[in-house]
């Protein structure tokens, strides 16, 4: 597309936060006008993505057209009268279709804007419904094309999951109306894979046109925008790649095959996360438990990295189990880090408990994790500090955690994480520092929650490895315990591993959210019933 | 319909228990025989309903079909060849339409069964996708009607939703085509007004055929299935109305008007979800702390109804702050409804906190809470106990709680239910049982947290009757602050409750499960981001 110079407008909304995401998009105007003819904003920009039932609200509809008029008059201004905007937000919608039998009275749209006047509004027409997606639930869905003209080129817009495995119909029909460029809003979260997977569907959408590809940037609870706008040439190649930051994107990055799994990127995305949960959500201090484990390890180098060492606390909780290593590994790693860095004992209240409740096995191990969780807690509400809870992936998924112990806390940078994962990000963490920041020592030493003495996660639990491999199948890849067991894994090992996610479903329903970094996580994506006795049979 | 006679298959099925919802079906099968044309299970009787993301599984939809070919089997014994039967279950689809972006892969079905065959298969086609119901995530849209016959009438089947605001284009295809009777299997959760709007519904899509509305009975999660099914005749008359219990249903409870908010129908509805999810999750014992005040009160009464008062164990928990009345008023309580008893203080456990951690205020106050939870769970993992945690719909909304303290439990029995509800409940109760059950002065007393001395919730909170008032409109209702201050309400405090709920979103995210009662319950109902800046412009 030389003739029509494209810019992003990537910015990082806050859901409801009408007046900060109206300056947002005008502070991207104004430095698009001299440089762009086009420039296109993310899928529901104005209000902030996503909306989820708020979409029902007329006060919140009400409030997004009130921003769009402001923004609609501020395009008059003689400097960037030429710039022609899309921007992504909701709108009142008239009907809804006799097969949609939701609350929704919105659509999900994006308007044309050029010189002070509304060229037209496209409204999403593919409502997802899977995963995170609750489109049908909250708009209803669009019927018409919105064509319009840019340095005399016809261009048409499409909303995220309308270029997703759309029927080749539409791209045809858009093409035989002379359309040359099809411009995307998208509020496309990060997994690991989906920089390649964005390509796929907009090459596989593309029919002689180009595509101008717009996300948003940023963290929304439990999804990151990890920007990566793009654009592509009616042939397919990608000419302009944007970076993940929030920002007005003209120029590319360099453009190489994008990597799936890709330490740097995945780490990223958890800081963004972290980042973001704090700076929305208004709270800019963290606190988190440090073990001398790698979880807690991994998830204090992730917030500091999100906010701050400076406005990280990591306590270290040493109960009469802890080793001596726990407790300098962790001191370590604060030191390392740069963060604040406190002791708590747990053995008085652990000693006052237990003599007077005269507890055993697991009940008198989880006790230890509680009083953890009440210390760190006193110490959040106190100090107005952020609790992590640093479970990752693979304890989620098995329920090797105590509810209300370790899995306390507002926020679960790595609960999207597998535990191989866990490591290799440590590994590469401190590759990239190019020093040891996260010891050795934790990232080699036998995983244990040190509840009772010499215990090691491997008694209870496969050997990571397996089980990573299992629960990737079983819950990434959606497979059953046959699947799994036809790819190569022993039945037994299979069907323990398969009932050990089963009966930990109550836990993880009262979990925090964390950033999503794979086709699967726990938390809204994944809705299956608490009670259900399939496969005890 | 005096030419077929009808039974309903009221059961109480277990989602993925496939064997014992089969064997519950044979055996109102066998009941029905002698008694019965035509026989009506529920929505998804057979596998369980709500499926969820379970209906992605091959493994579900193979094993239902399974039982179902079963069950098909066994109704070509003699003495039951003359009956039909309709069968709720999951089963595989074809294809998705375009329209619908989904991981769909199976059909909501009904199977028409006689004398070992198959009459034909019927799909639901309105696929709600509204507050706690996801069909059009989980289910594909069937096309067809299914016609059948009984004593030469035309029977028609339809699921559900299928019969709700539907327009009137199907009912008069139907009447044309001469059908006189449609069999309606239904999942259909308790709320207050359900009764009267199940009939309402019923008789706006009736067209001069007989309805044969049959619902599913008992608690699965967080619905609770209050049976209900019903007969109604062509001109709309109820001529026959099962009570709540599971069952084959044939003969009629006495007919009247449904009574809406009825006290009684509130309690049991309450009792039937805590005795199911304690039952269905294997789990016969309860544990709940008793603070002396109205909230316990009623759900320790519930928890002894639901699983009898020998199963229950409560406990007090007394700090320095606790009055003399709240450790007399649970006593009395304990010993009215003839459960176990036990007084923990907390303490010795508290002073070592509080002087370790030398917090104050909120984070002082929260420490207490906290701590009881620790004992409470430690008790609950040691005897294997289900701990209810006891807040109500009020406070919940406000986030009135403290999270990992009061707010820790597997079931929250009253979490659907207004404070002034529990009042009304618990006042009902002891007319109900004909003597003081719940202490009048747990009933009459200020409520209060006890956290501090000389606290009451009002010093934090409007009064409760406004509180409920206004939360009923903003939450159940659904309006806009702008809204239901046209409603008569002051708009500072109107603010102030919105904001209130607003800022608790991620508690609520963490919360336990526990019955609807309404037509809003926080849960799966209610999907909106924790992270959120609007109203606070």
């Amino acid at each position: 597309m030389q003739d029509i110079r494209i810019g992003f407008g990537q910015i990082n909304p806050v859901v409801g936060d009408f007046a900060a995401n109206a300056s947002q998009i005008k502070q991207q105007i104004l430095q698009a006008a001299n440089r762009c003819d086009l420039l296109v904003f993310g899928e529901l920009a104005l209000c902030g993505y996503p909306l989820g039932d708020l979409s029902y609200r007329s006060d919140i509809i009400h409030a997004t057209e009130a921003a769009l008029d402001d923004i609609v008059k501020f395009t008059a201004e003689p400097l960037i009268a030429e710039l022609t905007v899309v921007i992504g937000h909701v709108a009142a919608a008239e009907e809804r279709p006799e097969s949609q039998v939701s609350y929704a009275r919105a659509h999900n749209s994006a308007t044309v804007v050029r010189g002070g006047q509304i060229l037209g509004r496209y409204d999403k027409q593919r409502l997802p419904n899977y995963d995170v997606f609750d489109d049908w639930r909250n708009f209803v869905p669009g019927h018409s094309e919105l064509i319009f003209e840019v340095n005399q080129r016809k261009v048409a817009v499409a909303i995220c999951e309308d270029i997703w495995n759309t029927d080749a119909a539409r791209s045809q029909a858009l093409r035989d109306q002379g359309v040359e460029l099809v411009v995307v809003p998208n509020g496309s979260p990060y997994t690991r894979d989906k920089m390649a997977s964005r390509r796929m569907a907009a090459r596989r959408f593309q029919n002689g046109f180009a595509l101008a590809y717009a996300n948003l940037s940023g963290g929304q609870d439990d999804l990151v925008f990890d920007g990566d706008s793009f654009l592509i040439d009616p042939s397919g190649s990608e000419i302009m790649r944007a970076g993940s930051t929030s920002g007005l994107w003209v120029d590319s990055l360099p453009i190489a095959e994008p990597e799936v799994n890709d330490a740097e990127s995945l780490f990223r995305a958890l800081v963004t996360g972290t980042r973001d949960y704090c700076a929305k959500t208004g709270q800019s201090k963290i606190i988190l438990g440090l073990s001398g484990g790698i979880d807690s390890a991994l998830s204090c180098a992730i917030a500091c990295e999100a906010i701050g060492a400076e406005n990280v606390l990591g306590v270290a909780l040493p109960s009469r189990y802890s080793s001596e290593h726990s407790l300098s590994d962790a001191k370590a790693l604060a030191s390392a880090l740069g963060c604040e860095f406190r002791v708590e004992s747990i053995q008085d209240a652990h000693l006052v408990l237990e003599r007077q409740l005269g507890l055993s096995g697991v009940a008198a191990e989880n006790v230890q994790a509680r009083v953890r969780a009440v210390i760190l807690m006193g110490i959040s509400n106190q100090e107005n500090r952020l609790l992590l809870t640093t479970g990752n992936k693979s304890e989620l998924a098995v329920g090797y955690s105590t509810i209300y112990g370790d899995s306390a806390g507002g926020f679960a940078p790595i609960k999207d994480v597998l535990k191989t994962d866990v490591w290799r990000l440590s590994r590469w963490y401190n590759e990239y520092q190019a020093r040891e920041v996260i010891p050795t020592s934790s990232i080699e030493k036998a995983p244990s929650a040190e509840l009772r003495p010499d215990q090691k996660d491997q008694d209870s639990l496969p050997d990571y490895e397996l089980l990573d491999s299992v629960l990737a199948l079983l819950i990434e890849q959606f497979m059953t315990v046959d699947e799994v067991v036809a790819a190569g894994f022993d039945r037994e090992l299979v069907s323990e591993i398969d009932e050990m996610v089963r009966r930990s479903e109550w836990k993880r329903s009262q979990g925090a959210i964390g950033p999503k970094t794979t086709a699967l996580s726990f938390g809204s994506g994944r809705r299956v019933p608490i009670t259900t006795r399939f496969g005890k049979l």
